[in-house]
């Protein structure tokens, strides 16, 4: 791959600024210039399609939440130790959208920060440590989170108060059965680690999930799956977090939170990346007894948190959401865009599983449908060539064999007919790998 | 303390809506509505005198930040996995305004996140983890940062790792000596600690410190005090951490950095707070040996960090500070605010000391000035008189008997008279406590 003489002076700048191993995406990293709606510029005009963003919620530069930071930033913007109207009609427009129990936020700068105080919450109420996680995710970047986070060990390693089940996996199932008796053995396994912990001197605390797991290759499960687990996590005394940071905000179409997806109810609820279009806000939200205990145990502050800019912003994506009806549109455009996967599968014979909610979808490459064996490197392939093709989306899951598709909300069918057009045709012409 | 219905409201659906324990500034809060340059207004139409706030650093609401900040929402808003100038030509910038030697940066949202990854960086280089903090300040809110204030104590305590020494006090110094004696003895508290934690299982990784020692009252200390200091922790084999968040960007007048005032070189930089003006935008600048380190042991990511919007912000603060003088600003009204404060405290027995440089300066009030006992209830009529007055400050340091006035850098000689002007008055009128 030759890259630009501008692009390799930009690379060349970033090692030296910015330090080694600062990843970029793609063999030939895209040099941005220009967003709006579902679409990106680089700097020699060409435009893409984005199916990948998920911080653009409701789409690049939207105007309207452009306009409210404008707005706002020109008015006020300070810390909460004043009292402003924007922090509280925020928290309260944000909880209407949960259970009544979840009622009250913290709101941070980012997802990462969200989940560093829900930990520090269920200490609060257990007064212990031990946290369990599944296998296969990422949670956030500060040092008590990056313990969470299996796929990214920190160079200290993961503390021997973490401890990990595996995540779900529709398409490979644990002991091979899918559907319930999965699930039976997933809170078998979480039963386990409770156990363990509770031996330990960490006890336990929390158990932490994306209730998508949407870095883990989002399984389909059916509604309840998670039931059984979360019971028993309750029995033991833990506290339950769901981390929406990605499949929150209408994102699956079908429900605001994957938790109201899977039909069930965490304690403590985090969230970040698509919350304000871009802008950096994070927000716990949970119920009155957990936040009075936490802010019982922690003095917490934070100076940018909540500030009315932020809270202008936030609230201009629920607006945005609302008044363009963007989760009936993640719901319809999503089902085609399924369909059009499924069409996908007949024709290649590369796509093993379809799987996706709204506008999350995406397709498992496999070597031999037989086998399952993952395409990793095909995928990888598939995915730089789309890029060359003007097609901006990525792979994910323990083996980084499936497609990622989650375009900014206000993608169309016209978008969608655009990305799979493109996807036919290079999974017909892109020569497939044997298998091993 | 007769609260308006509406503020009374507003306290009350905090208390619903964010929890318990949320702390305001003074007995009666202020009900912010707008912020130009030096001033706020509240809901009533009363406009204040902003004598605190370092967030908005160039101003409240600075036209030209929230234009770069406008400019660029309305361009492009996305994670640094895509090439972009923004995040290139602010590093570079930023980095030009320190020592050669630390020349590469990490853009965080908040300063805490900043010390968050600075405090891995020394775990990085040295292996180790146990830190030295001085015994009254605070460097943030995140789970492994908040483990430093002692001033702030997390219900779970403190870890062993952490160790204190005293902040130097130049109004009642260490071993009763000022100046270079009291820096030995400060340098030898440092090296008991260092030395405990060598034999800890933890060892010594790194010293933190706020090289103003700002949220300490900023004792009065003369150049090249802390080398003593710099020199155990170095010999040691520690890394030694500047947090500016609260002295940098020219705050100081006679320096843009605390650390260059004091005339020392720390490994890492960390700073948040007025890097953008209240945009959320922190970052950590370091060596090129210790950025590698860092991102050989860990894998850092942060979504929101260094985007071209918040890169934009930040560029612009520094734009303003250069094009209008900011810090030469800072440090003429610093010298005549500090004059005029000696002038009040040859009228007003209850000064029992004046410190500070540029636009940082307060009086430390006292009962009785042979005894120097602090006047800590006093201040805090005080303040509250004060912001009655429409003028607000507040208090600091270890018997928050310190008044901590820190203005936005605009900052004029007529804003510093009005501010003393009420000033003189509330200490001539407000009655004195006894002495116990």
């Amino acid at each position: 791959m030759t890259l630009s003489a501008k692009s390799q002076d930009l690379l060349d700048r970033r090692a030296k600024l910015l330090g080694p191993n600062v990843s970029t995406f793609y063999d030939e990293p895209i040099h941005v210039v220009k967003g709006e709606g579902v679409w990106l510029w680089d700097a020699d005009g060409r435009k893409y399609l984005d199916c990948y963003n998920n911080v653009p919620h409701v789409g690049h530069c939207n105007p309207r939440v452009v306009e409210a930071i404008h707005r706002q930033a020109s008015t006020l913007n300070v810390h909460t130790r004043y009292l402003h109207e924007g922090i509280l009609d925020y928290v309260e427009r944000l909880t209407s959208t949960f259970d009544d129990s979840l009622s009250t936020a913290i709101m941070t700068c980012t997802g990462s920060e969200a989940n560093d105080i829900a930990l520090r919450m269920a200490t609060a109420v257990t007064g212990k440590r031990g946290v369990i996680a599944t296998d296969a995710t990422y949670h956030g970047n500060t040092t008590a989170v990056s313990q969470l986070s299996r796929s990214n060990v920190p160079g200290t390693g993961i503390g021997d108060h973490v401890r990990f089940v595996p995540a779900p996996d529709s398409y490979r199932p644990l002991g091979s059965e899918g559907g319930m008796a999965h699930a039976e053995l997933f809170a078998e396994k979480l039963r386990e680690e409770i156990e363990a912990l509770e031996k330990s001197e960490y006890g336990f605390s929390a158990f932490i999930l994306c209730p998508f797991f949407l870095n883990e290759a989002f399984p389909d499960l059916p509604q309840g799956w998670l039931k059984s687990a979360f019971d028993a996590a309750r029995k033991a005394g833990g506290l339950i977090i769901c981390d929406e940071v990605q499949p929150g905000f209408g994102r699956l179409g079908s429900h605001f939170w994957g938790h109201q997806k899977q039909g069930v109810m965490p304690d403590i609820v985090t969230m970040g990346k698509p919350m304000a279009n871009g802008h950096p806000v994070g927000a716990v939200v949970t119920q009155t007894d957990i936040i009075a205990a936490f802010r019982k145990s922690f003095r917490y502050f934070n100076t940018f948190g909540g500030n009315p800019v932020s809270c202008a912003a936030a609230m201009a994506v629920l607006d945005e959401l609302q008044d363009r009806s963007l989760m009936d549109n993640a719901h319809t455009v999503g089902a085609y865009a399924k369909q059009r996967l499924l069409d996908l599968q007949e024709k290649h014979e590369q796509i093993g599983d379809v799987r996706g909610s709204g506008l999350v979808f995406g397709a498992e490459l496999v070597l031999d449908r037989g086998t399952k064996e993952p395409a990793t490197s095909y995928a990888n392939k598939l995915v730089n060539e789309m890029r060359q093709r003007g097609i901006i989306l990525s792979k994910l899951g323990r083996h980084y064999n499936m497609l990622k598709i989650r375009p900014p909300m206000p993608f169309s069918r016209e978008n969608a007919d655009l990305l799979f057009d493109h996807l036919d045709e290079v999974l017909a012409s892109l020569p497939m790998d044997a298998p091993s």
